[in-house]
């Protein structure tokens, strides 16, 4: 078994009093699905985290634990808010759970207040091999909406995550990260209804779409289908690139 | 003078390692001014910034700080990304100064690595009085064109925050606080230019902005003009605040 010992790391390499929760999304069956860990005692569902080394940058850090948790590198990953409440951390069922395992002094370090960097990812389910840290017994892709709870205050940073997301559709192309090469419209339309979480008009979606320029639509149909197979699109990687960087609403 | 002497604080009632810095944009005379501090020695131009207290939130930390600096509260304000590099704060220009004030365990912790949550607040450039913090000489209003090069990284705060306003025109509107309460359409219109950095097509501003349908026009013209004085507008602001948080471009 795989598992990375990030937590039995010597507390004096880490940054105090900061920490980062990845939320991971992958789409699958027609849903969005959510990448958690379960704690060892009190099976309670979390967010993968982690810590800073004194010599890396937040983004290396949440690079570094993605990698750990799933296995892959080279994933979309973008930090999108800061959670700072005083007290958040307080009652952390992974810290009851520890401490059976580590010294007071690491166990002080892990009780002082910390303040978490929110990162977001889109990954290819299929290429994920969910693998648990030192602190967990599980690592699982969850259904979004059989989510009920999380501890501390993941549940708040899954919604925040979920807000940004689809705040950032309506300006930004979605979706490289979440389908497979070639994609059919319906199944592009069915991502966008999974996160938004509503259905959407199909010829609305398709002239919306279209009009962004973002899409090459191949010379091909979706195979094993019936004869009225629909036509397979890809991403025009330039173009998406570029309305990631500019915004996809066009111009003023 | 009115000197909020945040830095001579204790170390124990701030968390170690976290600081933020404000980009404060003001609208006045047909430019973006951004707030500066300059440095008592070196008289080099900085963001204003501090650190978080030990009972506050991060967002009650910059609320506070932009509150010592401007005068004013109830301001738009909005976290919008975190600037962690290591080395980052390496040779500050600040610290040097204040090696003639302060006692060596504090600058023992100023010399700490600090990870920065950048801010960024649009206010009403006429009701802000600019007030230095304890470490600066001035604090002024600089236009956004003039400003050449600022300490440490704030040169990539300042530009990330300008990125991250450029593309949030995209799907958010703005203007609310940066303009006066009742506007042209050629004032709105110059607003959007200059955080564009390029001129805008009079009738395609009109056409766009008019569909967003945040804009109430008033029976009232700008007075003190010529025979053909523009009528005067102002935000609807229930629509306003919905298009704040669902995005402007409309419904999939």
């Amino acid at each position: 078994m795989n598992q990375y010992l990030v937590m039995s790391v010597v507390p004096q390499n880490f940054l105090n009093h900061i920490s980062l929760d990845c939320v991971v999304f992958g789409f699958h069956d027609n849903q969005l699905k959510v990448l958690l860990l379960q704690t060892k005692e009190t099976r309670e569902w979390a967010l993968p985290g982690g810590f800073v080394q004194n010599n890396e940058s937040i983004e290396e850090a949440a690079t570094r634990v993605l990698k750990e948790r799933t296995g892959v590198n080279n994933v979309f990953l973008q930090q999108f808010h800061v959670f700072s409440k005083p007290g958040r951390n307080e009652s952390n069922p992974i810290i009851r759970d520890m401490n059976k395992t580590y010294s007071p002094e690491v166990l002080e370090w892990f009780n002082n207040r910390f303040i978490s960097v929110g990162f977001y990812a889109l990954v290819d389910f299929s290429k994920v091999t969910p693998m648990p840290d030192a602190n967990s017994a599980t690592c699982e892709w969850e259904s979004l909406k059989e989510i009920k709870s999380l501890i501390i205050d993941h549940m708040e940073i899954l919604n925040k995550a979920l807000e940004t997301l689809r705040l950032q559709m309506s300006y930004q192309p979605i979706g490289y990260n979440l389908l497979p090469q070639k994609f059919t419209m319906p199944e592009l339309q069915k991502l966008y209804e999974t996160i938004l979480g509503r259905e959407l008009d199909r010829r609305n979606f398709q002239r919306k779409i279209l009009s962004f320029k973002i899409l090459k639509k191949l010379d091909e149909r979706k195979t094993g289908g019936a004869y009225k197979s629909p036509y397979l699109y890809k991403f025009d990687l330039e173009r998406y690139q570029k309305a990631l960087n500019e915004g996809l609403s066009g111009k003023w």
